[in-house]
């Protein structure tokens, strides 16, 4: 890692980050400033006045979004603020440019209040076309995303929410494929009821998994069970339907699938072992639940992991950036679970032979962008 | 116009707005990605979030200002509202690229409250390294660029004000050296008082000149006068040391200079035959206080205007690009009056032999940049 580390300082000093905005009209005489600039742009912005929806044909709102994000859960640095969410936010907006083409601008927001920061990306919005939130902490990125997506008329998406279960249900298509089990008979348990681990939990129930068990940090979440918040006394409705209890050692015992978005070292051997046919996602970064070659000598039959350095790693990459390519280049307002499970379906398809090694496609892929794109309207 | 109007509304239509994002980072292959995001990125967020004074130069914020309007006061429109807003912000952050090489993004603000407009600024100012403010009504302007200036450590600057005072200052300058007439000694009748008014009152009263009156709507602006804000108070108190009264045509009378700010057609050809060795900056737009030729008729030894088409544009664009340039290389936290007013004799300067058709040089012009940069520290 620590060369990794230094190269990346090295190459963000030399650059001076990662993002510069260009001009699409050349301004080389009196001629292109009267059409770019005044007095021309005064028709445009009229125009716009009388018709805001104007502003999506004739502006940069037509295919630009905000990266979002208040610094308060920033990769696996945790609250580390807007500053030190910059580069995060700024190399997110280069991936959207070089793999969707899609104009992206990072914002961090000075401010970690709820309705403070609901205000403040509804301000800002007239100029985007859409809204990527990132790394906002657990559960305060809930209120957030279901106010604007309710109170904005451009899409808007939590990525650590809705582009990691996107991905992760890609994965488990093709892990189904391979172990040619099926969705309404296996078990899942899914360690961590962070931003993911709950939008994961809802995306798969509603691709129609059936038997999903999802813990926190005091264990398996059931209904009735003390101290839960309303988004988990929410999951525990929905999932869980045998009532199982107890601790993560109890639970994966009989599973088929484990998900961990939780902790470095969470899964252990034996916890393995106890699982029938065992699918392993063990995505916590940059220390898994159980490293990858771990989990294969305790029996894992496919392994995943959010690292870059073994096979199958669950990317998101993989889908923010045809999500919001499709939402512009179609006028979607906003993006559902529907187009997301088809998104997923359409990213799984992309590799057309999938195996214990290749459950998912390469980023590099051209492929890859196109079909999650085509979900999304 | 209609032409140029038609061609302006094609144009943006065509290429969707004026100004994309770029990656300045390859990104072919997982190397790459692991250098520009994950996990590489990870250690330049560490850095900067222990030193919040490095992203200026491991992040986008080294070379990036935002453009602010809150669309209240957009060109001679008025108030359109921030979509409105969009074609003029978007042309200006194509123009700080393409003439100083400044990455800028425009912001317009859904909100036209003061301090809602001041709180929205400061919570997205970590991405930044400079504040343009734009087209934002009298006299709430005021009050926003002051306190942003003192609450912000990154420069601040009211274009329509400060921009436009120091390309009248340079204008003025070329102007008394071709008439020889001196700054002591000269006679100023300003008329209007919004943002642009005031800035250039201040920025002429700091440079030197002595004897300066200024109009509001209800006529000359003299100490004790009754329906004066604040800001019309303060003017009062260093302006018009005769305490002259009355209305335009009264002041005009004996005056060299008339520097217009306000509306169509307010200066009589009448009026400008009153005046001794007048020179005429008729600055309204689209239709100046009179026109460029009325004005010669009249008398006029030398007249500019805010137009393209006539002789002697006063152009901000030759302010502008240069000082936000200047700004970020030297580290400049507050541009101060003084730095301004070295701007505008060094922009003076660049026109080497002025005459009274050339008082201000070709905004293409390389030198220009340059010129207004090196004042800026």
């Amino acid at each position: 890692m620590k060369n990794v580390y230094k190269e990346s300082v090295a190459l963000h000093r030399k650059n001076k980050g990662k993002i510069e905005l260009k001009s699409k009209v050349k301004i080389k005489n009196k001629n292109d400033l009267s059409l770019a600039y005044t007095p021309g742009v005064a028709e445009v912005s009229r125009v716009i006045a009388k018709d805001k929806k104007k502003a999506k044909t004739l502006s940069l709102k037509a295919n630009t979004i905000a990266v979002v994000s208040d610094g308060s859960a920033v990769l696996g640095l945790g609250n580390i603020g807007p500053e030190g969410a910059i580069p995060v936010m700024e190399g997110k907006c280069a991936l959207f440019k070089e793999f969707a083409g899609v104009d992206a601008f990072p914002i961090c927001l000075d401010t970690q209040d709820v309705e403070e920061i609901i205000k403040a990306v509804k301000q800002i919005a007239p100029v985007f076309g859409g809204i990527n939130l990132e790394d906002i902490s657990a559960p305060r990125c809930f209120e957030i995303e279901k106010r604007l997506k309710s109170e904005l008329d451009i899409p808007v998406m939590h990525d650590d929410q809705h582009g990691t279960a996107t991905v992760v249900l890609a994965a488990l298509i093709n892990a189904l494929k391979i172990t040619k089990l099926k969705k309404e008979e296996v078990k899942i348990v899914l360690n961590g009821s962070g931003a993911a681990g709950v939008a994961i939990s809802k995306l798969l129930l509603k691709y129609g998994f059936k038997n999903l068990i999802i813990l926190d940090s005091q264990g398996v979440i059931y209904k009735g069970r003390e101290k839960m918040n309303k988004t988990k006394e929410e999951l525990a409705k929905i999932s869980n339907p045998y009532k199982e209890k107890g601790l993560l050692e109890d639970v994966i015992k009989g599973a088929n699938i484990f998900i961990g978005v939780s902790k470095a070292n969470m899964l252990k051997k034996k916890m393995v072992k106890s699982m029938e046919n065992p699918i392993i996602f063990a995505l916590s970064n940059p220390i898994p639940e159980i490293m990858p070659n771990e989990a294969k000598l305790a029996g894992a039959k496919i392994v995943a992991s959010g690292r870059s350095d073994f096979a199958n790693q669950i990317n998101n990459v993989l889908v923010f950036p045809g999500v919001f390519q499709g939402a512009l280049k179609n006028k979607v307002k906003n993006i559902t679970d529907e187009m997301l499970i088809k998104a997923a379906k359409n990213l799984a398809g992309v590799v057309k032979s999938p195996t214990k090694n290749k459950i998912l496609p390469n980023p590099f892929d051209k492929e890859v962008v196109k079909a999650v794109a085509r979900a999304i309207k």
